[in-house]
């Protein structure tokens, strides 16, 4: 089947429509083994195109080997690592199961899921919860006694009291409040503040209600929320998914649905190019690091929140959150410079999505593989890094590799033929 | 006495680092007639260098006269009148009982005002509540049963359960919230909508409190605090107050200590030159005008929420809040370029009020009466712009006449001698 250009963007802006039509709102928080697809008790869901488990390597292995401790499929290091080479406890990639992993991206059965509804489309998006503000974290490749306590703490006392509060609601609109907060200097993936106090707000008449029963809870609740920049991330990012996930599989459709990487490299998803993972090598960085840390340190251990660049926001978005100089480095113009490139290889603006300090300009949204390559312009993106003893140890901005959209337009031309 | 440029500098230095020094912390909530230095039961306080009854006129004349009704010191608008005629209702300067006034700045004794307290010097700063978001409003130069109910509902239902979170509280810092906000989009005068959510954060553990006796009331305080960019203006402007204060009469010292205007034109008081009003004109202004409404509507009715200014927020940081465009005009570029300008007027950069867009560059802070009359640049102002029929018509940005520079220069050399 040979198709012509025509066709391609009449497909495209299908796909690009379906991004910017989304309506994504919070239903629930559900236990993973209740909600996300195929999800069972000995799988262990992690970032990236999923490999086979000998393939994982440093952070993203050891979260892997973590997540089987955590959720109970091993008593310990030895016997989950003997697990795992045995093929008893599985492994699969988070996007497969209508989720996205932050960093190494672990999810086990019982971990509790914010479940996203697009209501436009009707599909769901899921991501479960922040770990909280110490940069020794699962998702960055850290199982520890320290790790498992956080974790249980944010998926027994935390969750519940927003899980009730979201329920309560009847449903949290999430596009209302990343548009306000995207004039409230976050970006909606290293810079989510604004959005975490606009959503906390929101749940405020439900807190209260909540706060009869128990009032501590709600306190703690609160501060999960609101004492750094991370929490709202989790949401921005099932929202993401949920809507990127209505735009893909559009016939002919050359538009980015997913951008995701593993321990071993990068890869894009295309919209009318289904569930193929196109690879490259790992994504250059310009990074930023706390005090202490060296680039030398610096490692992969998977990444999805990279989701939010694919529907116009995070990186695509970066010149609405100046305060990240200070995290990730660079000045308020090479933001400006870098978000202005980027609207070079996307399909449009998005209409909700807008950016104060580009006069209110759409975030240039829906990313075009052949625009790509044309300009040579890469997809930019906003990321916490890990360590190569696990945990946070800065921030920057990456570019995914030219490879990965090379290789996607061989397939594309493969499949509908050359124009 | 004569002064040299050396002491001239050294007292700007004095007066400057007084103001980036303070710290203002909102202590509690009180009624006028309780806390205002000279406040009286007979006495309404108006914006503005304090005029004769008689020289008053259109919405400030009005909003005085709704004051004394609003009071219950007159029946109706005509034995209000005759009470103003006579004397009995008296009329003062809000500057001059420790206050500041959002445009015509009617205070009377039963109103309940946010008590600041400058903790570095120890000196006060007041203001009254928000009205709330209802463009017809007593400080807009209208008076109506519909003023009066949302008045009334401000005063007994909404403050007091801020009163109350406060007194828990211990007392809430001022400055770290507005430090914050100007990273998240305020310039903390006409917009200072994450102020009010960070604000609403740090009040949470005691609204839920109070929530245990009265929770609706408790959702109403909240509604009252989130749903519009105004509530946190009047804590900034008291914090503002306090801040300047601490920096006025610092003797050979020529830094603006507070800006206001009354229906007549504006005026400015300067650090080294006693309480002497400096008057002008009235500002120049270009307005951005809400629907249905006309240039030819605008008029004066006073105001001095330009203190926010005198302390380097407000126009002084206005790269801090590009969303401004959409309120009062202008681009993301021309706000940059108004707020690099006022450099060229300020003794220094705020150490803490820092403006991300300029990569964190401290806020033009302190202005000097002979920067603004050696280099022509009049200080910029965001305000809120009143119709001749009274209420809210529009915002926009004004700048000071340099008439006022001049009258205060000549006052400065009288007083200093030439150097």
């Amino acid at each position: 089947m040979a198709t012509s250009s025509i066709k391609r963007d009449s497909a495209n802006l299908e796909a690009w429509q379906q991004i910017c039509r989304a309506e994504p709102v919070l239903k629930d928080i559900r236990n993973a083994i209740d909600v996300l697809p195929g999800m069972t008790p000995d799988l262990i869901l992690t970032s990236g195109p999923p490999m086979k488990w000998e393939d994982y390597a440093g952070g993203q292995r050891e979260a892997i080997i973590g997540g089987a401790q955590f959720e109970g499929l091993a008593q310990n290091r030895e016997t989950a690592i003997a697990g795992l080479d045995a093929g008893d406890i599985r492994i699969d990639g988070c996007h497969d199961h209508g989720c996205v992993g932050s960093l190494a991206g672990i999810y086990t059965a019982s971990m509790p899921v914010l479940l996203i509804e697009n209501e436009t489309a009707g599909n769901l998006g899921f991501c479960n919860m922040y770990e909280g503000t110490n940069p020794r974290r699962l998702n960055y490749g850290v199982y520890d006694q320290g790790v498992h306590d956080r974790l249980t703490y944010v998926n027994t006392r935390v969750s519940p009291v927003i899980a009730e509060a979201v329920r309560l609601s009847g449903g949290i609109p999430l596009k209302p409040i990343i548009r306000r907060a995207l004039h409230m200097g976050d970006e909606l993936h290293s810079r989510s503040t604004a959005a975490a106090l606009i959503f906390t707000r929101e749940l405020f008449p439900y807190l209260i209600e909540i706060a009869e029963k128990d009032k501590q809870a709600v306190h703690e609740a609160v501060t999960a929320l609101t004492e750094d920049h991370y929490f709202f991330l989790r949401l921005s990012m099932a929202a993401a998914k949920a809507t990127a996930d209505a735009a893909h599989h559009v016939e002919g459709s050359s538009m980015v649905t997913a951008m995701a990487f593993n321990c071993r490299g990068f890869a894009i998803r295309v919209s009318g190019l289904g569930d193929q993972w196109f690879t490259g090598p790992h994504a250059t960085v310009e990074a930023q690091l706390f005090d202490g840390h060296t680039q030398e340190e610096i490692t992969w251990m998977g990444g999805e929140s990279t989701i939010t660049e694919t529907i116009g926001l995070g990186g695509f978005a970066q010149a609405a959150a100046f305060p990240l100089q200070r995290y990730q480095g660079g000045s308020a113009q090479a933001m400006i410079d870098r978000n202005m490139e980027l609207y070079n290889i996307t399909l449009g603006e998005n209409p909700d999505y807008q950016i104060p300090a580009l006069d209110y300009r759409g975030s240039p949204t829906g990313i075009d593989i052949f625009k790509v390559i044309d300009t040579k312009v890469l997809p930019a993106m906003d990321i916490g890094i890990p360590g190569r003893d696990g945990g946070q140890i800065g921030a920057g901005i990456v570019r995914a590799p030219m490879e990965c959209f090379t290789k996607a337009r061989e397939a594309y031309i493969q499949r509908y033929g050359a124009f």
